[in-house]
């Protein structure tokens, strides 16, 4: 059967016809279709027991254009290729943090998976101010893991490079290359901003020293090719809930920077931290989750810290270099010391990432639902001008941060005043 | 037919079945066909007239094991898809630099090309003392365009990325990764010395922050993918005469960083300059080649750094940034200082290339000719220490350095006292 894009009903034919999942869908009041995506890029039906909805099977398939800009706008269904096999990658390497995939079907473009019917998108929980008692360790986990393991530092050069090689992604790159790096902070027709910070939008254009900066670390996204990144990692790709985190959503995943990771999911929750100027009104419970979101952010970049470093001295077997490199008296103290700059360098690129990704969700084509869910246009300004803000001085100075305090000391700065 | 590797006598047979090289060996005389290859790694027959052995046609063939090691060291026959494609491209890029391609056989391994019978390696003419004034210019030029021309600077997303994807070379860069930036600075059993620097040799094997600092540009190897770099271009894989320069055996390509290519040729000219205390005993002819050098050295970088800003400049078409990205005011200004910065940390990556070049001949399983053909080992001591020195500084001290007369500094503080 050749490519044809499924509805409520043809999904359920579909895995009808799937010997191997027959049993997935036979609830005994019967299945039911529901079509559940964000309505940006693809297909996603729930399937479902009628009386739970909570038990079920999740279907994703890939539409051949960019369905938020409609059928002009052509995107080929290989990006189905790319998720599912960093899907199953995933979670191979960070078992329990990434939904099980079942089935594949490349002509179809399509994925079926587990279905998580018990979560919610991290965004939402967020701005409910929900606390997440696992989930810095849980994504610290993830980061550590994925990140490390398809690294040199744990691959031979061949290893790494087959893998590389499986994840050359022009198309999602490019997407991530416009719309993160370049065409937010120049006239672009797609671009769309509240009028209230006009003024702070117009400086970003034309702010010379700040978008040198940003150029350079446009530089390392296209350049650094260090581990098998997920390349999305916003709170709207993790799936949440008091016990358990998803990472879901690896379509962009390629051959770049971890830094692009770690940056992508810090800035996403200082973002919800300003947002909830707006969000929560009463200043002490306010303050309170705010700093619930720092300490969050301190704990994800210290667990992962310590995680990476620990899997990097038990597993020392990448030839980035090899082991037998460090086998002189001063050798342990030496390799210490490469891991120590190494994570410097690592996290100096996550802070310019970060605050890339925190300007370009005020100013390019994709918003970011904790702040535009705000309706008030002269509040929702309030944590726009502090994102625009934080962003440049985190982008223009991330050679001079040395530790996740600096990082957090930014945001501080900044907001102290309200 | 399958592969077979060819002789002297067959290679003459597999000519005459090529229709569209027919006339290519039919001289008046007859072809006669000798094999001229410097036996490291492939077959190479020269098939010239008889009577003009400069008159010809060069076939080069690559066998399925490393040919200095012999059959028991395989290396894939692949690297010869490699070297044709990278011959083809720079061709295209640097016309008159490179040998031209007239026929290629995957299934034989095989090209067939341009024969250079007015040229000789550069390394030979460099240990005469030959003067190549066209030289600096011609190298510039190939840096310039080869570098440029397959980076994010001029290309876009999509087109870089087809281009990485066919240069992804596992195999022959791991050659490099083991050869040049890890086994030299540790027990293998392949490491060959003078046993008059064993002293230094071991001290640099137990150097802690000079281990360090090879490892992090062995990282800028291993992950920084710039453009396709040709990835041996030291001057061996030269032919040159005073009015001509042409680029060979680029059968490492891939996509790495542009500083390998520019630091392997500038330590390759420093250890010519070394070895001319032994070749060249009289001190004021030695002393004005050395300065020769130098000049050479310094007008290789002058020119390199010019023409790529001035292509870069004159075809701002690449996606890093988007030319209207620089599309303000100050835009001008901002742009300019991005090319400075971007110089500099090329010229900083070069001299760390440079320095680990240097080192690996002086400890590896390759060395170097221009000091291995001195015959007296305490006198080629003398230019190994040097270069020991040299190459540990220039890796040690490569932050520093701002500019071109930083790296010529180094050398000319270290050997003052000669």
């Amino acid at each position: 059967m050749g490519y044809q894009a499924l509805n409520e009903n043809t999904v359920l034919d579909y895995m009808k016809n799937l010997p191997s999942l027959k049993n997935a869908c036979e609830f005994e009041d019967g299945p039911t279709a529901r079509e559940v995506g964000d309505g940006n890029l693809n297909l996603v039906f729930a399937i479902t027991s009628q009386s739970n909805p909570k038990q079920g099977i999740l279907v994703k398939q890939a539409l051949p254009y960019l369905r938020v800009a409609g059928e002009s706008w052509p995107l080929t269904r290989e990006r189905m290729r790319f998720e599912t096999q960093a899907l199953i990658l995933q979670y191979e390497l960070a078992p329990g943090l990434v939904p099980k995939v079942y089935h594949h079907d490349d002509e179809m473009s399509l994925v079926v998976m587990e279905y998580l019917g018990d979560h919610e998108i991290m965004r939402k929980s967020l701005v409910k101010r929900q606390r997440l008692p696992r989930f810095a360790d849980h994504i610290s986990t993830f980061l550590a893991r994925t990140l490390f393991c398809t690294s040199d530092l744990y691959l031979s050069g061949p290893e790494k490079k087959a893998l590389q090689a499986k994840y050359i992604n022009p198309e999602l790159c490019e997407l991530q290359e416009n719309f993160v790096f370049s065409r937010p902070y120049m006239e672009a027709e797609e671009n769309k901003w509240n009028p209230e910070i006009d003024a702070q939008v117009q400086a970003i254009r034309k702010n010379g020293p700040l978008k040198l900066a940003i150029a350079e670390v446009k530089e390392s996204y296209m350049t650094h090719a260090e581990a098998i990144i997920h390349s999305d990692l916003h709170t709207g790709s993790i799936m949440v809930n008091t016990d358990d985190t998803r990472v879901i959503d690896p379509e962009f995943a390629f051959c770049g920077p971890m830094g692009y990771d770690v940056g992508a999911l810090l800035s996403n929750l200082i973002l919800n931290y300003l947002s909830h100027y707006a969000h929560t009104p009463d200043p002490r419970e306010r303050s309170e989750y705010q700093l619930y979101l720092l300490d969050t952010v301190r704990e994800i970049w210290n667990g992962f810290a310590a995680k990476f470093e620990t899997l990097w001295i038990e597993n020392n077997t990448g030839s980035l270099p090899p082991a037998k490199f460090w086998d002189f008296p001063e050798g342990q103290a030496a390799f210490a010391e490469f891991r120590r700059r190494y994570m410097l360098r690592l996290l100096r690129n996550a802070v310019g990432h970060a605050g890339c990704k925190m300007l370009r969700r005020m100013m390019g084509i994709v918003s970011v639902w904790d702040i535009t869910s705000i309706q008030d246009l002269h509040q929702r300004a309030v944590a726009e001008r502090l994102a625009i803000k934080i962003g440049s001085r985190w982008v223009t100075e991330r050679h001079q941060v040395n530790g996740i305090e600096d990082l957090i000391g930014i945001v501080q700065e900044e907001t102290k005043r309200m």
